[in-house]
């Protein structure tokens, strides 16, 4: 269906109507796609008492299946073309199953908008609004799933209360940052290499602000780290030529976040900080403002990823194999 | 207990006296004890039918615990020193929780060895055989339970066969790869940066490569890939400048690896293979061989950091932060 037919009642009916109960949410996707869905996979691992959740990269979901997966599991796919072969293949093995599929696409003619996978065609426009797309369906979906699951779960409005609302801070941020993405892009355009860290439900933020946004689509050499493990390794190269971009989430980890901040102020010189707290997430509950720093980092990303392009003159769309040669 | 006490159908006997039927089993610690755990979270997932498994950094456990942990949960808590503070909170966390805990420890005298987590003291020589390293002692473990828990568990005798055979495979191993390792530091001891790839079971080796063997022991600035997610953006950076290893595994998922071995050869130039195939692990059989390459892998960044080490004249045990000043 169309995003805009897209109604949360609706798809719960008709995944307990299919599927009974659900014991396990599997969340199956490459790169990008895939980033897109880790928080809720930790959403469910940290909140419901009713799933287990499992976040695979296609291929490996393919060729080495976990044993639980069957009639009782859920399967978000995702795939923006709708035609990622391993994803399609996926989807089709999951079908096979007996699984309940949900298919991610923007590509409404694409393999992946096949019926049998339940698929939902999300727009991914400029105006498009975050609860229209990906991350924030499927915490509506997870969300509806474990309030009719559940007798104890709490989180219910609180979540509807947040899916609501982080759209018009994502626009805000994107305001407010647009200068120092600018200065960013001015300072360290060329510089050969850096770090970026996260944690918590966020931690994918920085794996796909390193694959998607600098590694494929700048061509720069980086690396993600959890900021939970920064202090049992990584930070020994930490001094004061070495770049780093910080996200620091609001929610239960933020010690994490703040532990890695104040090193980095004691022994680094070059780094930069997106601060959830700097960007109005206070008005998302406590008990569930965790799972909205994903869609704001993102939507950083994006933001810094833009000035780089102009910096760097180097296309974010250009490519030198993806959909150019054989591999 | 020591090592040298172990008897594997002892602790299952003790899991099973005092908390019944596991149904989760979490794999909590930092850095490279969370590494060595990786694998054994894999094997859960993908075989077990009674369980589910969750891999997760000490910190983030205990500032966001998963919902279902309690009674029903096995937690394997591993910290080689056995005094990392939030390693240690996540047992006391854990045991609160009336979860069953083994914590893993090379230090005897540590906060670790509490008896309350049913601590398995390791040895960690040059002799040690890898059926008494936490590694192969969480798959002895873990085989055992499962054989208990599930009629239809099929991997019993080849693990066992598998966990005793793979110690004469590893020094064998050990041997043919030292000249190539010294050749390697020749070459790439002054690369300013390299990419690390694996997949599969064996992806944290990859990790742990990255984040201790080179970031922590050699200051040496690099990036850890899932081989799933090479050809979904990272892949763009590659070039006849850029350096690579590529860990290779036997078993179910090795077509991840080849895929990605074949681009190479075709639009790189400098890479390194470290391919299980090569290394007589085809004695361990097909249907569990995947969950031998992590051993194998750990001990190939070991001799590979040593050539480093010895060439970069930069020796593995110095550090400026991490047990030097306070963070």
């Amino acid at each position: 269906m169309k995003v805009s037919e897209f109604n949360v009642k609706n798809v719960v009916d008709d995944i307990i109507n299919k599927n009974g109960q659900i014991d396990e949410v599997y969340f199956i996707a490459c790169g990008g796609s895939l980033i897109d869905l880790y928080s809720s996979a930790y959403f469910v691992e940290r909140e419901s008492t009713s799933m287990h959740s499992s976040w695979i990269p296609s291929k490996e979901f393919l060729l080495a299946p976990p044993k639980h997966f069957g009639k009782s599991s859920l399967v978000f796919i995702c795939s923006h073309t709708g035609n990622t072969k391993e994803t399609v293949q996926a989807a089709e093995f999951a079908k096979e199953k007996g699984a309940y599929v949900i298919a991610y696409t923007h590509n409404e003619s694409s393999k992946c908008a096949n019926a049998e996978f339940n698929p939902i065609i999300y727009r991914w426009e400029e105006d498009t609004p975050e609860e229209e797309k990906p991350m924030c369906l499927t915490y509506s979906i997870l969300n509806e799933l474990m309030h009719r699951q559940e007798a104890d779960y709490q989180l219910y409005d609180m979540m509807k209360d947040g899916i609501a609302k982080i759209d018009s801070i994502i626009r805000a941020a994107q305001k407010k940052v647009l200068n120092r993405t600018w200065v960013f892009a001015e300072k360290y355009a060329q510089e050969p290499f850096l770090y970026i860290m996260s944690s918590g439900a966020s931690y994918a933020q920085a794996y796909g602000f390193a694959i998607c946004s600098l590694q494929e689509m700048q061509w720069m050499d980086c690396c993600y780290l959890n900021c939970a493990e920064y202090f049992h390794g990584p930070f020994e190269v930490t001094d004061e030529d070495h770049l780093y971009i910080l996200m620091m989430s609001r929610g239960k980890t933020r010690e994490i976040d703040e532990r890695a901040l104040t090193f980095l102020c004691k022994y680094g010189k070059k780094y930069e900080v997106i601060d959830s707290n700097e960007f109005g997430l206070d008005v998302i509950d406590d008990t569930c403002v965790d799972y909205f720093n994903a869609p704001l980092f993102y939507a950083m990303t994006v933001s810094y990823r833009t000035a780089l392009q102009n910096k760097r003159r180097h296309p974010l769309d250009m490519r030198r194999y993806m959909g150019v040669v054989e591999y």
